[in-house]
């Protein structure tokens, strides 16, 4: 190969033709959080940014209405942008935002309340322009950040407390987990699949001394393996520090157990393990107080809501400059965003922790299989350039069609418990 | 253009196979600053990065003793290495210098005391391999930085107390500039040719209230210009809240009045402009305690010390969501350095202050005129793949010729100082 007629035949343009948003819905069992239950589909949004060339860049995110107008909105804006110039785009997210109003947006991620709308819209845009710029160049994306430290990402075993069966449907292949034993029974089955090494179980739905019994359950079922607990904040101060005390030894970390940064500095002050956090510090400008007040020692980053690859990895340089340990977030999602996910996460030398994936619970996707595999709880870079994931447009049609069918607009996970137990409450640093 | 066929065909390989590490000494003019006076040639080293397939990437840093020690351990340990992998090659630096050593290295960048060995060693190796992901991909480098926010980048008029000539040399075209009245002759020749519009004044030299006369007279020469001031620490606290005050509404910044954090806090409490710095803040480390101190409000990056390119972008994300400024220092330096400077600086949305450049002073070079022009203080990003200058073998080996003739090894501006002045005291927060 001749490097001097390389940097002359390559640089290929990257000009943004057309941009597409497409909602869809995917099958998502009865997973219990703190405010709900989940609904029979997940809703999510595909993006593809389509260049003069005839490449496309595929991006992953929310769909619910809001956040479609505004991504649909600055799609529109989009064409002649070059798909390397993603600050520009930012801007240009900025302006549209600014243009069309961006007030609200919660809903979207569910109990991310105060991330950036700018963030959270000009995400999917800029990891398709990375899947681009990759494809334009013929390198992976996680060459775009600086190379891999790590050639396989870990990701956790997502445990949650859940119903055998949506009311009026077949029951899953997990069956019921509303016991501690239960939810051993579902971690083994988990374990034993996908050969997880971390395991994080959903809290804030039992009361809190039978999630204690539960983890320690899981502990001395799977020895070594390091375990979290994450109810969602649904925790009083008092509880929360309660709880922490009970778990010292433990968990590698205990996620938001009380609303607030105020509320997690309290409660960090007592616990015996660093606290981590996707709801007390989900934006950069939150970031200021929250070390001020040495709220939180472990960030969840998420590409979906702090703005994209590249700006998630200044959240990660930002925490390794502060002494911030770092793990990640995730929300039900395909295999557009665990593709971004893994790019990102073999990029981050500071992210030391297994990432959270909802991906077991997941039965349909959009990308064509083997691109994306999971062994010994661990998924290896894609090999290919830009993401390394491949679009099926007859699974995406058929998804969209789904989207169109479930009459779904927005995530709700408290309207649909109570179509079932009319008295249900959301726990809000109540517990 | 074939999307398909381009995907398949690019994805050149980047992998080092041997690297070089050239001392150069450039002619400098006699500037005077807080610690002496700049000796007849500056010193840098040029590091040239060459792949399997032919390409070769350049960067420039600096060239004490030490520095060219610690870099050429380095060197030796790059080939086999991915030039897309920098996270990767900051571990192997960081590897590299625990077994050497990596003690010392004060001096290679004149009061850059503190910064860190590893960032200073890391950084022409980044930008080396950054030239060559450039080259490798067709793209310049600002495209791997999120692509440009600006087409070109305003530098400011760098102004220096300075002698007429080299004890025992010819005067220099400048002339000397040892009063107010001789600076503002040197600022109107600067702009005249250059077109600067915005101007820094090197201080630390006259005592303070001649400074403060010069502002003035600055001000009054060259109205509604930026003005910065910086005196290199040369001052105690109380003159610098005096000297602060006195230059209420004249200047857009004041640079390290007084030294250190703390030195810079108590200022920073009384003076009615931002104060900046490249002294007390050089690395990651030192920046909790001065944002928890509000000490400094506009950092003055520099690639050369801060970790590259990416690491400055690292350093810009970080001061963006703390509400600290951001500006950028420099060296004297060659077109290597000012390359890489401009391309960092197109791809920085916050960074809105006119740059600092030495560039001005330099009569030689090593790279071919052409590809970097100074129109209306500003330099437009080099069109070409990578930082888009090329080497001039030939003026490499010229000003290597020169580094072993001089007889220099590391920068000592005060010691050159004395051979003249033998009485002369370098001036930290003494005046």
């Amino acid at each position: 190969m001749n490097g001097a007629s390389l940097s002359q035949g390559v640089g290929a343009t990257a000009r943004i033709s057309r941009v597409d948003v497409t909602p869809v819905a995917f099958a998502d069992p009865p997973l219990l959080n703190a405010v709900g239950v989940h609904e029979p589909f997940a809703l999510r949004a595909i993006v593809r940014v389509h260049t003069d060339d005839g490449l496309v860049g595929l991006g992953e995110t929310y769909a619910d209405d809001g956040h479609l107008q505004r991504l649909n909105a600055v799609a529109a804006a989009l064409p002649g942008v070059d798909a390397f110039e993603t600050s520009r785009l930012l801007w240009l997210v900025r302006d549209v935002l600014g243009r069309a109003g961006s007030s609200g947006g919660d809903g979207v991620a569910a109990m991310i309340n105060g991330a950036s709308t700018v963030d959270r819209v000009f995400s999917p845009f800029e990891v398709a322009c990375l899947d681009l710029a990759g494809k334009t160049t013929g390198r992976p994306v996680v060459d775009l950040l600086g190379g891999r430290v790590r050639d396989v990402v870990p990701y956790s075993a997502y445990l949650f407390f859940k119903w055998a069966e949506h009311p009026g449907a077949d029951a899953d292949e997990w069956g019921e987990a509303l016991t501690p034993e239960q939810l051993v029974e579902q971690a083994r089955l988990m374990i034993d699949r996908w050969g997880f090494t971390a395991i994080k179980l959903k809290g804030g739905v039992l009361p809190p001394d039978e999630e204690i019994e539960t983890i320690h359950g899981l502990a001395a079922e799977f020895p070594g393996v390091p375990l979290r607990l994450d109810p969602n904040a649904a925790w009083t101060v008092e509880t929360g520090i309660r709880v922490a005390k009970a778990l010292d030894g433990f968990v590698e970390y205990l996620e938001d157990p009380s609303p607030g940064i105020e509320g997690m500095a309290r409660v960090a002050a007592e616990a015996p393990m660093p606290l981590a956090t996707n709801m007390a510090v989900v934006a950069f400008d939150q970031l200021p107080t929250a070390i001020a007040a040495d709220a939180v020692q472990v960030v969840l980053s998420d590409h979906h809501f702090w703005g994209g690859m590249r700006r998630s990895q200044l959240l990660a340089g930002t925490c390794d400059t502060f002494g911030i340990g770092l793990s990640m977030h995730s929300n039900s999602h395909l295999g557009i965003s665990l593709a971004a996910m893994t790019h990102l996460a073999a990029a981050t030398p500071n992210l030391t922790y297994a990432c959270d994936t909802h991906w077991p619970w997941k039965t349909e996707d959009v990308v064509r299989p083997g691109a994306l595999t999971f062994a010994d709880g661990a998924v290896a870079v894609p090999d290919g350039p830009g993401l390394g994931v491949e679009l099926d447009e007859n699974a995406l049609g058929t998804l969209h069609e789904q989207y169109l069918a479930s009459g779904l607009h927005s995530r709700d996970d408290t309207a649909y418990m109570r179509r079932f137990r009319p008295d249900f409450e959301r726990r809000l640093g109540s517990w």
